[in-house]
């Protein structure tokens, strides 16, 4: 068995590197949640971290870990959604320089909130494009690049909301979190194994965007070419460092269709008054479902974050 | 100074009643909103409070002090809005018949909750009809009447929220809540003052429903008849137990545009990732403004609820 790429070690180094900046977010329970569910349920909020997701863990880990000689070259990657926002806030408070390519279609909010965080934007109209933006990028400024999930140091930044989870309730039964790339799930992973190596960690995943499931059951990178899903943050394939991580360590998958998560996401905003997005209701819809595996379990949910565009909404009600 | 008709120890003992019943609710911190605010601000989360406002904590105090004679009666009350709920809920855990009448226009997220906990609700399409309705079942059924706000037990209840907030931040120097009957705002002054006398207490109060400042000043109940506002929390008048004590414990008003209601729960949803009411925006929306009484200051918000139709949203994200 190959070694793993990432350990607890580096999950609870990553933990200290974030102490004091990163916040330790809310574990939010609900009687009505579990009722619904027939399962005992914990929902790791994450919405409430910086930059309203996780990517601020895995981002800031990775930056600030990267080695003195670097120290001078700027940040560059590429990303349309959160890991966008958490390299420009990680960037920013550590004091560098951050070039983030995105590609259209970009959420408003989300690049708002990048540029708000000091970074410099470099709009694209494709994927392709996208890359050959950043190999120039990282050429022009002698820029490092910092990828969305598939760098050990992310992953590690990742793992770390579970430690937190696990430290606040150690007694959990099974894990729930959606996966795009993988790097949250593979720091999950290694973080919830190594501490308690017979949880049960199921990958949740659209069913308009099953490249991880076809992925893992193949053993080979199904590229995500035509995702059909509303959780736009789910829109990405797996990488070579977090595949062999999945196949390892996951119980299974859960598949969920697009109304299930309206579903959920309603159900989180009218009843658990959590603002949450379309890839964190993906992880939320199986426990609502009531999916065998889960009822009578003591279940935690990674909510993965809360950037979602609500304007529809504000500017009904601001016309009335 | 005629005696107070709810005391601190009032409270103490509906904080007693409502052990392991009501929830109790957290308190949140953000950057983001201290960076707004230039303040420190605390938010005392009512939105996850069971039925999703505080409300839930009065009626349930109310109906569990009714005296033994009173065991077999129905519970009756009017409301369109949280109280309905609160008795609702609070009548079925207690094992009490319950019966609301709502007056149009009814939120239909309401109406289906109070259903949910198993009330009778009587629909009628004005206040007037209402009362008169109340009063009919009453007699018909020889039901207690729970009023919303101008009940000492009521008042009471609400006021446990504020003994949570203080014994979690024991230094707050300024509290802030909406006012529409002043039950909230009452209970909150007498628990506030109760535990520290230098407290100041403002109410927030919509410009399109200004009824509260004007009894407070002129030390009469000017009556609430044409409100514009989307606050529906607010659209009350005060009565004779909840104008004195406002006018004995209150250091002043914030009055708050339509408008700045509307930045507020964007502010909440978006930022803070909250879903609140616009009744609870109104107590939000001062800090948001930097209010001079409040900068550099350890602010309390009581964010009162979170029930709000979400229907034009979550059907727009549907159809698409």
């Amino acid at each position: 068995m190959p070694e793993e790429p990432v350990t607890l070690a580096d999950v609870q180094r990553a933990a200290q590197v974030l102490g004091g900046v990163a916040r330790t977010t809310p574990i939010v329970t609900s009687r009505q949640l579990d009722e619904a569910a027939r399962a005992t349920v914990f929902l790791k909020c994450e919405n409430f971290q910086r930059v309203g997701a996780f990517k601020f863990r895995g981002a800031y880990n990775a930056i600030a870990s990267l080695p003195p000689e670097q120290r001078d070259r700027p940040i560059a990657t590429l990303s349309s959604g959160n890991h966008a926002q958490g390299v420009a806030l990680a960037s920013h408070l550590l004091g560098r320089q951050a070039h983030i390519v995105m590609h259209r279609p970009i959420n408003p909010l989300k690049r708002q909130a990048t540029l708000g965080y000091h970074a410099t934007i470099h709009e694209v109209t494709d994927r392709e494009e996208a890359e050959q933006t950043l190999r120039e990028l990282l050429q022009q400024f002698n820029g490092v690049h910092i990828h969305a999930f598939n760098d050990p140091r992310v992953i590690a930044g990742q793992g770390t909301a579970m430690l937190e989870f696990l430290s606040s309730v150690p007694d959990l039964e099974v894990v729930l979190a959606p996966v795009g790339g993988g790097g949250l799930l593979s720091g999950t992973s290694i973080a919830a194994h190594g501490l308690n190596p017979s949880i049960r960690i199921y990958a949740c995943e659209p069913t308009g965007a099953l490249d991880a499931l076809h992925s893992v059951r193949e053993n080979r990178i199904v590229p995500m070419n035509t995702p059909r899903t509303i959780a736009e943050g789910l829109r990405t394939s797996l990488g070579d460092v977090t595949l062999p991580i999945l196949r390892r360590h996951l119980t299974g998958f859960f598949t969920v269709e697009e109304e299930e998560i309206v579903t959920a996401m309603r159900f989180s905003f009218e009843r658990l008054k959590l603002v949450i997005e379309p890839s964190s209701a993906v992880a939320l819809a199986p426990v609502l479902r009531q999916e065998a595996a889960l009822v009578g379990k003591r279940v935690g949910v990674l909510i993965t974050g809360g950037n979602v565009d609500l304007s529809v909404y504000f500017e009904t009600l601001a016309a009335n």
